[in-house]
């Protein structure tokens, strides 16, 4: 039988940025597995200058439309979502025409997703500040895809760095309300979240470890108690829902178990905690997912890299990351849908 | 003319943990500087016992006593502090027999120290616990330094991994309290620490980065507004007041910005932000200074390291090191206290 190929969009990220350059770059390393096919969104003159820049010689077929009736007859098509072209613009600029551009892809990609005319996408990196200038009204990407796809009570985002997946209870949020914000039901929410994305990308049990709060996990209540009062009853609560939950562990050695532990993820209480060590473990190799979206979007954790956008230095080693986890938890997703088959 | 060498008194922590092996190893590594004389203090059946252990051939003179008049015949002597003889304790366990040995060491060192009958001292590692136990009434060996030297307005402790040096404005605090610790005078307070540190143990005109405290540095106040209104300020205050600060910088990339912007120090605003990024950097290497002090006191600024102890296996890099920061600031004590002696 002929299986329909996993369709995956991809999308170029602020112009500004290094962006459309990754993409050319992973594109240019081969094309994606044979199971899979991809359709590159964005304005087709900026991709061309990327190509150019980097010097790859990809050639994609344009795609006139792409809708439920779709036929794809290349493993990777373009479609064109004309918006802004090359010198319209600047390298490292925050530019809320870009923003535009950005926001025009992500809405597009999001309706695709919907109508199941792909079955996930990868973004490359877009700016926030930009998007805001061009009228975004979300905080973020996560606040519009929680609207869009119509699901609440999605904490954050995931992230994965090599084989060590990350999560975070609390996000973007001043530190003076870190404390106030964990609480049993929002670990157990969170523990759920990334079990579930890493089972969806292929994991067995995997085995998750929490962090604690206060510095030496509070020294048993001497200076902060939320291990003792919240963390540690909802580690007891995970487990007794069948999760493979250890910790609380002080979070300033934590990273140091992972090897040794075995430890397949991590919930972090707050940003820096998880973002001081992934970014110092491999700041470019780093890919965030959102997880809990009927479908998987996947990202770079990297951003747009202004100061060497437009110079063919970026390597897209993130991207492809972020490429492999869309396609496996997209694999994933179409066997459990399939009812069955394993 | 023949200058009086600098003296440092070596303690060897806590008999249950590494730091006998420690102070063995380091020693066999060779004599110290030329300018420089090591009086070793604690049980010598525990040094003893530490040597046979490591395979260490070291052999030092005991010195009947030591006060205003000792002089010393070697590079390295042992001053005998009868405690606990092996047999008497198990590796790997807290003990308040220990931590009593290492209370009694401590405060030999404090009063040589106060006497000026050392210079500095470093010590191995102990246990905090084992010495609550032995009925410590300090929260750390901070507050019991503070309290004997009759200094006040030390924010904590300073941290040196390799070329880096850390100090962090709150410690040992919980988590909740941080924000509301987070004032422009204890910024400045505790810059003028880590500049004075590192000032006294050679550098010149020190570049000092503040880290933020929220996540991206509260991005222009959407989460958290404490960088506009205490840190930036506090950063131009040191500024005024002629240190070289710059920041605050999103915690999460402060520590990628090292070497590109050629930091010498970096002052986090709280314990984690700090310990995540130098236990990951580099464990067992770091070295704790106890800064602030009239005389110089350092330590590895990892643990006891119950798990290997006994073993011969832990490494007495960060205690050499530790030998080498007190040394190099008790040298520039030294030629202050000279005076115009440059």
């Amino acid at each position: 039988m002929n299986q329909k190929k996993i369709r995956v969009a991809v999308l170029l990220g602020d112009p500004t940025g290094v962006g459309p350059e990754l993409v050319a770059k992973a594109l240019a390393q081969g094309p994606p597995p044979s199971d899979v096919e991809y359709v590159v969104i964005g304005d087709k003159r900026i991709f061309d200058e990327a190509c150019r820049i980097t010097g790859t010689a990809v050639s994609l077929p344009d795609l006139p439309r792409l809708d439920e009736n779709t036929q794809l007859a290349d493993p990777v098509s373009f479609y064109n979502l004309s918006g802004l072209a090359p010198g319209q613009y600047q390298y490292g600029a925050v530019d809320p025409k870009a923003g535009k551009t950005v926001l025009d892809g992500i809405m597009l990609a999001v309706t695709l997703a919907k109508r199941g005319i792909v079955d996930g996408f990868v973004f490359a990196p877009f700016n926030k500040e930009a998007m805001h200038k061009a009228g975004s009204r979300h905080l973020s990407e996560l606040e519009l895809f929680m609207e869009e796809f119509d699901v609440s009570d999605i904490p954050g985002e995931v992230s994965l760095l090599d084989e060590l997946w990350l999560v975070r209870v609390t996000s973007h949020v001043p530190l003076r309300d870190v404390a106030d914000l964990i609480t049993g039901q929002r670990i157990l929410t969170t523990v759920r979240l990334i079990d579930r994305v890493m089972r969806s990308a292929g994991l067995q049990n995997p085995k998750i470890a929490l962090a604690g709060l206060n510095p030496h996990n509070g020294e048993h209540g001497l200076f902060g108690d939320e291990e003792l009062r919240i963390i540690k009853p909802a580690a007891d609560a995970c487990r007794n829902e069948g999760f493979n939950v250890v910790g609380p562990y002080p979070s300033d050695t934590l990273f140091l178990r992972i090897e040794k532990e075995a430890l397949n993820g991590i919930v972090a209480m707050y940003h820096d905690q998880a973002q001081i060590a992934m970014k110092l473990m491999g700041f470019d190799r780093g890919v965030t997912i959102h997880g809990g979206l009927p479908i998987p979007i996947t990202t770079p954790a990297h951003g747009t890299a202004f100061d060497i956008a437009g110079k063919n230095i970026a390597a897209p080693t993130a991207l492809m990351r972020a490429l492999d986890v869309c396609i496996r938890m997209a694999r994933s997703r179409r066997t459990d849908t399939a009812g069955g088959v394993k």
